[in-house]
């Protein structure tokens, strides 16, 4: 297995170490490359992602990410030409993001129950696609304007993934959530895209949620979700909802995903940097670690994917919530769990 | 004071009832019209909102409004071409939406502070603007769009009238809510109107937060909160949230503002027709109830709308949350409260 990784800004290096501890348990022979991409080398060299690193990272089979974004560089810069530059180039339509409240672990809802589901966000288009402009700057009649762009294509392969997820699942049940009633061309791509493919998966249920009705169902009755599929933007935005409900972003993983494996697929935590807190041990590396559990399963190693899920499960069920301990300290918890190969693996 | 009522559908005209007893309470002398727009006039006429029905309106110092939308209806024509079609024609540019834990309301939050906060959310542009459109519809190669639209007159209609209730609120601190990372002209548009206008009021503190960032505060730290000023499909979700995490849609009021007063502003519950608790007796008017207090407000008539909100903080905190009674019974019970006028109020 050849693995790029991207250590990144802020609490992104810390969290991506101990990442790479416990993926070193069940891949000891990965051959791992570091690229110093970021704001560091920005700052250096005013380059974001050069076309050479960018062909050189395609010649991974996976990539795994720490964090991107700094104080010091101008918002947006780091985040469209690093970030979204890697997931539009190499063509990360399924952006997937499990939520699962694991046992233990005390959420902000008084009352949350069975949490577990996921959202397949679409990766490549929508409000994202950076189509958009200033008309008239400055002046009093600026006109600023951001599109969002759907396709048949696009839509449908997130839908299609989306489906088969639900379709192995024990609820294979699919919810659809957009603005329909308001956003009418969009929406009546996705919904019609959503009915078609339906029709192939007639065992799965099918539901249906306005984005603002499902921010409400995200804290009133979470577990009624079990797969999501959803745009750009209304799944960014989600998908921070459903990681706080189910006990913050310190726990939250994503794969950018390339179904299609034209392109390596590519694994970050879904919180941010952090700069606050970095560099002193504070950064809970979970995120990272279950990022590396996505990647070993969709690398189709899924033994090893379940052990680490596992080993963070029976770490969360027994560490003390209020201190977890250092970055470090959990990380290397984490990895001998993993290496002891003690915890019990479901499914 | 001439007023228009749409009671709408589903549990529309039993809340606007409600809210009408109330109203009866502190303006005895309104005279109000009522207009049966909504599903049942589309069924039998075709009709959504007929010119000479706007032109009508337009004669009114306000609109209540109960709620639109029926499920024998498809989704969107109500939504779009009546209330929608009301807020942009009656330029309502300030879309209000007041976010109060009020005592004794048990949100899903097991500990949410204390909140109070108003979300300022643009409502004649943005995603909302109607700019979109299909290529190609029903081919493997369709594609849709929605154009964000926001103009520096929009923005900095909203980002002022914002400000000045963050001036006049005690913790003076508004946050704009934008995802300038990523949609970078309009949050350039944005940032910059919120920047320049804070210039006149330097003792506002201001603060900024990603959509996605902001959905996790509202429920890890709602209380961080004052005056939210966002676009209108951010505002449209964040609103729904905030009023989740304050007890729920049926406690939640709004007011579509024209500021300038040149058009009726309009004011509406939060909620919805919910067809499924229609006639029953099971909705709550509550939220009806504090849009009549807002309607006041902006009529300015601030006893009778802080004397309203006060009967409602009063019967909050002492009803049986489990069975607060049936919609008839609230309504009595507020319209009893503001008539006798013990209930204290604050401010
Ligand atoms: C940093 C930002 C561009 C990114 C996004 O909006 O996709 C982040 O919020 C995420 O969810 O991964
Ligand atoms: C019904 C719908 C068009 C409306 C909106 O999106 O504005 C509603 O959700 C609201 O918030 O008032």
């Amino acid at each position: 297995m050849r693995l790029a990784v991207i250590p990144g800004d802020g609490i992104g290096p810390e969290v991506v170490s101990e990442a790479l501890k416990v993926l070193g348990e069940v891949a000891p022979t990965a051959e791992i490359t570091n690229y110093d991409l970021g704001a560091a080398r920005w700052h250096s060299t005013g380059e974001l992602l050069p076309e050479s690193v960018l062909g050189e990272l395609r010649q991974h089979d996976a990539i795994l990410l720490g964090a991107v974004g700094d104080p010091t560089v101008p918002s947006g810069i780091l985040e469209r030409g690093l970030l979204l530059r890697l997931r539009f180039e190499l063509d990360h339509h399924v952006n997937l993001r499990p939520a699962r409240l694991y046992p233990g672990v005390r959420g902000p809802l008084a009352d949350a129950g069975d949490v577990d589901m996921i959202v397949v966000r679409e990766g490549t288009e929508g409000p994202y696609a950076g189509n958009g402009g200033l008309l008239r700057k400055d002046t009093e009649h600026e006109i600023a304007t951001e599109v969002s762009v759907n396709t048949a294509f696009g839509v449908r392969r997130v839908v299609a993934d989306a489906f088969n997820r639900a379709e192995e699942r024990p609820r294979k049940h699919l919810t659809l959530v957009h603005k329909t009633n308001v956003m009418e061309h969009a929406g009546s791509l996705w919904s019609r895209i959503v009915e078609e493919v339906s029709l192939e998966h007639p065992d799965v249920t099918v539901a249906y949620s306005h984005v603002d009705a499902a921010t409400i169902h995200l804290v009133t009755d979470p577990s009624r979700f079990d797969v999501i599929v959803t745009d750009n933007l209304f799944g960014d935005i989600i998908t921070d909802l459903a990681a706080a409900v189910t006990g913050g972003i310190g726990l939250a993983a994503s794969g950018n995903l390339d179904i299609t494996r034209r392109n390596p697929s590519m694994f970050e935590p879904v919180h941010g940097s952090a700069p606050d807190i970095a560099g002193q041990g504070l950064a809970d590396p979970t995120a990272a670690v279950l990022s590396v559990s996505l990647l070993m399963d969709h690398l189709g190693h899924k033994e090893a994917a379940r052990r680490i899920e596992a080993s963070v499960a029976f770490d969360l069920a027994t560490r003390d919530q209020a201190s977890p301990g250092a970055t470090q300290a959990i990380g290397d918890r984490l990895a001998a769990l993993v290496s002891s190969n003690t915890v019990r693996t479901a499914g």
